[in-house]
């Protein structure tokens, strides 16, 4: 297997499609083919005011929906992606065969069950798959904002996604459900709307940015503006910063692993040293976990901007959910909702710790390890777990 | 407190030279003055054999010793630094006044008291103080090896030194101690020279590299090789890749402190955001913790070398206690001399499971924790707790 082995090691293991297609054959089904739809939530008419300041004059938020809204507006779950995710939470689109990112959860049968529920993914304000962003062209100017697109918080993405709810007729939701920067998003959502807000599930998060993450987001941002190609921001969008942003994201998907998931995957494996090479080790061969890391890299610059990058992990840094709201412990008190917090206990990036430390100050929160190898990326491939979580969670009502 | 707060967090907190001051000045004494000297270990007679091949005609090791060897040449103790380390482990020096970095554990009356043994410390084989590295001149061209410096492992920094004390007098070592990468070679020296070697103290480190780790020094080295400064490692000497080298520091610091120090020190606090500022807050100034990583790139770019950065994570990277000997269950058995090994709780680059698991099979080994919250660095931090655990271990023959 000498030759081979390079590309197994990416295909059996962190290959999101290879993983989600096997998940997905199960007996539940898909919610099949869906298509992204686009709604405009601010216009000249009606801005967009930003937690900083400044205002955005048009903002599209691109977004999926499975499932049927009732006809009270009342059986709508909002599922919150991660930094790096889209709006294509379940199903295939026309474009890509590729099954959105927590297909094994949603779909008719599933945790959450679209015979049941209408379910809404969308894009973040900021992002970079049809949402309003850094790459979207400026209309003022023609040109993508670039750097000169306003500073935006967590905040500022609730606010979007809660114009785009409105619009499709939601009045209720019955549960706002994300991990990880989708998790920021869903306690924001209990703090800012209680009242349209019936539940909630924040996964692998806390109440605000540690210095650990923000220090771990501080070097993966320097090294896409260490890179010449970077321009400032000002690069062309065909052109962008490869090497920096394929190096951040190295570094990041570290942290979204754990010492013991890289450990039995790769060990001190060389690329190529199969068995019958094992008499004469190829020493100057790489490591594996190095091929794998710049093979993650070259993946996500083909699919992710880098100021989009930049400044999702600002606004991710920026995140702290008692900001101008009292003390921390007043605010989580006043998240009455009934919430399924879930950490994850090899959670390098966000210690199972602070997911702890929410459900300590809630009065109708329900703490669940999902005890995994895996790191904080576990949400994305123990599925299992999380299913049995929010299948009972949504059904419990 | 407003103003002063950028240079406060850098002088009370992580700043070696005044921590060192400080643990420095208890009642027992200084080693004092010392001179840093140099020996040529190899030379076209009596060549270096790399274990990877090559050979290098000529070795110069930097050193400095403490206390005197006795007439047998016993009562030596070798101590071995770590990555971006010197051989100035003790006392000041001429050129500098800072204090050796192991100062407030070396000296007359201190936990390795050198009224009793002769202390060795030498800069190893591919380091940047004075032995011959990447950033030595090549006789051969008259320039800097730079990236023509042969590869080298941590068998051949122990070949080095191996000469270096043979040449010095020493007939057998009382104890050979040092944490990180000085604990690779710590286990390396236990393995070959145990007629040599009477005791070990290898501590925070394991018996191979691991993948997180070899991950983690990946993405540091990359950060320098993506700098264009760096120029495939032919820069002039005086015009090294600042801001690869700088941002490789940041990260590998991140990795050295733990997730809770971090926080308890540096929180969600902002640069210049003292008391008086806190009804305004700078939401746009950076965060301290990006502000202390910066500081720590800028202060290793001065005294560090972005070659032999790349070499010695390489070598650490490549080293394997095992590689060749059998298994590692087999080798650990055979290091019969009495071992101390100590792991800390809190350390995120080399989990106390690494430590630990070398205690498991050596025969004559003991295992203590340094509990600190202060990760990775603790060995370098926690100086009564290491202070006591090795004056036991020294004078308990």
């Amino acid at each position: 297997m000498s030759s081979g082995s390079r590309v197994l090691v990416h295909e059996t293991w962190g290959d999101h499609a290879a993983l989600l297609a096997r998940a997905s054959s199960g007996p539940q089904g898909s919610v099949g083919r869906v298509r992204p739809q686009l709604l405009d939530v601010a216009t000249p008419q009606a801005p967009l005011e930003l937690q900083r300041g400044g205002r955005l004059e048009r903002v599209a938020v691109a977004y999926e929906t499975y499932g049927e809204l009732d006809s009270q507006g009342t059986n709508a779950v909002l599922i919150e992606h991660a930094l790096t995710g889209s709006a294509h939470a379940a199903g295939v689109t026309d474009r890509e065969d590729v099954p959105g990112w927590w297909d094994p959860l949603i779909g008719p049968g599933k945790a959450i069950d679209t015979r049941r529920f209408f379910v809404v993914c969308s894009n973040v304000l900021g992002g970079c798959y049809g949402t309003t962003g850094p790459s979207s062209i400026d209309p003022v100017t023609g040109r993508p904002y670039g750097p000169d697109f306003p500073h935006y918080t967590v905040r500022d993405m609730v606010a979007a996604q809660h114009r785009l709810l409105t619009a499709l007729g939601v009045k209720s939701l019955r549960a706002v459900v994300g991990g990880s920067m989708g998790g920021m998003q869903v306690l924001e959502w209990a703090v800012t709307h209680p009242e349209m807000v019936r539940a909630i599930a924040p996964i692998a998060i806390g109440a605000r940015h540690s210095a650990w993450a923000i220090g771990l987001n501080e070097v993966a941002r320097r090294a896409i503006t260490a890179d010449p190609a970077w321009q400032a921001g000002r690069y062309p969008l065909e052109r962008q910063p490869e090497t920096g942003l394929g190096l951040a994201r190295a570094i990041a998907m570290l942290t979204y692993r754990s010492y013991d998931s890289l450990e039995q995957k790769f060990g001190r494996e060389r690329v190529g040293a199969g068995e019958e090479a094992s008499a004469d080790r190829a020493l100057d061969a790489s490591f594996q976990i190095a091929s794998y890391l710049e093979y993650q890299g070259v993946k996500l610059v083909k699919r992710f901007d880098a100021n989009t990058y930049l400044s999702l992990t600002r606004a991710m840094d920026d995140y702290d959910l008692a900001e101008g709201r009292g003390s921390l412990n007043q605010v989580l008190a006043g998240i009455a909702m009934p919430a399924l917090v879930m950490g994850i206990d090899s959670d390098v990036l966000y210690p199972e710790a602070e997911a702890k430390a929410l459900v300590e100050r809630m009065p109708n929160a329900r703490y669940v390890t999902l005890s995994s190898p895996h790191g904080h990326d576990a949400f994305l491939i123990e599925y299992p777990q999380v299913a049995a979580q929010l299948r009972r969670f949504l059904t419990g009502d």
